[in-house]
């Protein structure tokens, strides 16, 4: 069941990225209303290509429970995932994804990657939460981004 | 430019992989003619749903060449890679892949998944490399598996 809460707990992890200068993104798991792992971004940091905030929290849960099934686990993203991480929350069979901002890169969506893996679990895919916060957040941070550049 | 020996190193880490009762797959990552990093699954010794080997193999190298774009790389796998992995190995910016054996899954294909991502940078796509000794490595796997339940 969706809780804004952890919605905004995302959120406050993606303004956490971006002091750090990482592409502003959070993420939180969730097993019977309680958060089991989050993460934020940390690309720059870490200099590591699959260290996205999803990768990060799942691989968190998936040691604290102990288990590479996140079974009745559900992830709150403030931005949704992309290819890798979406095939990261299918892999852990996360019952539900809820996320902030639609990527606008043209690339194929949450929803249609669950259909497309054509795997028995299917993730239930909800977008637009919180959405304009979580746009905001995205844009305004590669807005700062040209600027510094130019 | 594909050389051999490879994906023949890729088969050898699968069979390790085997041994240890995991999905045989086998990664290895080239630059110049030379080993960057290399793995095998551990999804059940490590009870993390990332733990594919290309992930392994593609986080190795980032340490490695400390970068989070692996520009000039190959990555050679004994089986198709998954969503998760083939978004990996997009963000990596991964210039070639060679794979082995094909998903039977009714999965979206590693081809698919590049242009779909519709991403600038593009990985190319090669399959079907030493294919009947890979695909027989994972449908021998499964097939034991399942004499083993019953």
């Amino acid at each position: 069941m969706y809780e804004e809460k952890f919605i905004d707990k995302a959120i406050s992890l993606a303004k956490k990225a971006e002091k750090l200068d990482e592409v502003p993104v959070g993420a939180v798991i969730v097993k019977d209303g309680k958060i089991v792992s989050s993460a934020y971004n940390k690309r720059e940091e870490s200099r590591d290509a699959t260290a996205h905030a999803e990768i990060l929290a799942i691989k968190k849960a998936c040691k604290k429970l102990n288990d590479f099934r996140l079974l009745g686990c559900d992830i709150y993203v403030s931005l949704e995932p992309c290819v890798m991480c979406m095939g990261a929350i299918l892999n852990a069979r996360l019952e539900n994804l809820y996320f902030g901002a639609s990527i606008t890169s043209g690339s194929i969506s949450a929803k249609e990657l669950v259909e497309l893996s054509n795997l028995n679990h299917k993730t239930n895919v909800f977008g637009g939460k919180k959405e304009e916060e979580c746009s905001k957040l995205v844009t305004e941070y590669f807005k700062q981004k040209r600027k510094s550049k130019s």
